[in-house]
């Protein structure tokens, strides 16, 4: 995967829009770590001060689950990350042992928004939930960001609840 | 964890009410699959024929990615699951390296309902997703059911958005 542009091949394209010349679509690389990821997921939220250690350690954590964390990164013409984002797949048991994919931490660099890089994560990160036999995807988001999701194909359909500690 | 009926020892006591005497809270066992396990869930949704073979697999799964999932059940005074429910562990990159706990499927039996079993399994869930270090616990629920979390300390926090093969 890590040289394809996108995860559908020319039998099956599901209406994904063509990444901009010289952008690629891969998996997330341990070197990824001083590779402006950092950056990218500011754009989110706070990451703090997160060591190359503690990264190693999340790294290996998240290759030694592979079939659970599938993290993907849009590098650009530079070969830097500007977008990233992750398909955690849970395996159920209801639905027939159903498997549902939950996409988190999505975010675009913030000089490279509005070039549709974040719809074509998305519609990769679902792609491959199909490819992993999800029978859905699901994720929580802001309302301010629902007309994002819906750009992409998802629609309402719950409420998410939080508890803090 | 599998004689104990809270996760909350005497000096912390966080607020969690008691079970009724002779009902017990421990992790999901292989042989729950012959125990009522079923029924249960089809409070929920749809569970379909999944075989005891189809079941071991998966209960092989969850076993093997331990520190991700984490199945717990009540069990009433025959010894019969009644109740239940998992925590996912996600780690993850932002917030230090933080990590969220997932709760999904939960399932009280119908003719137990209304005892304070569901209150009392999600508290125990956050209790375990709090001793494992998570720094917030999610969960997505239908707009008829935020009345149920909110007695169990949640608040809303966002849309859930999916997509459906
Ligand atoms: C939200 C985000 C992922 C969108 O990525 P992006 O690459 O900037 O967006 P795209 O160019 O792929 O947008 C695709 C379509 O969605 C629209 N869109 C983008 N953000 C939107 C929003 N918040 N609300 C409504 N529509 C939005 C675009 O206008 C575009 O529409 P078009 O096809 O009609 O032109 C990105 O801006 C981002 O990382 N923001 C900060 C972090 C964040 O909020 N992440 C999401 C957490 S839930
Ligand atoms: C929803 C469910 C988990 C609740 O479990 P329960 O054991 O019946 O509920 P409890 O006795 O623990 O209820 C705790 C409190 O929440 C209240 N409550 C229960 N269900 C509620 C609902 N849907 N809306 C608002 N309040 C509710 C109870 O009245 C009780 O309030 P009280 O403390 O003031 O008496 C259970 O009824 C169930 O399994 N339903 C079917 C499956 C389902 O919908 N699962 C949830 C998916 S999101």
């Amino acid at each position: 995967m890590s040289t394809s542009s996108s995860l559908s091949d020319g039998s099956s394209t599901r209406k994904i829009p063509s990444l901009p010349d010289g952008y690629i679509l891969r998996s997330l690389e341990e070197n990824d770590f001083n590779n402006n990821l950092i950056p990218v997921l500011k754009t989110l939220t706070t990451v703090g001060d997160v060591t190359k250690e503690e990264f190693a350690n999340l790294y290996s954590e998240w290759i030694a689950n592979s079939h659970v964390y599938n993290p993907l990164v849009i590098t650009n013409r530079e070969g830097k990350v500007v977008a990233s984002g992750m398909l955690i797949v849970e395996s159920k048991l209801i639905h027939k042992c159903g498997k549902v994919g939950h996409i988190e931490d999505i975010a675009v660099d913030l000089s490279e928004q509005g070039k549709k890089l974040g719809l074509i994560l998305i519609k990769n990160l679902v792609e491959l939930a199909r490819l992993k036999n999800c029978y859905k995807v699901i994720l929580d988001c802001d309302a301010k960001n629902t007309g994002f999701y819906e750009k992409c194909g998802f629609s309402q359909e719950g409420i998410e609840m939080g508890f803090r500690f």
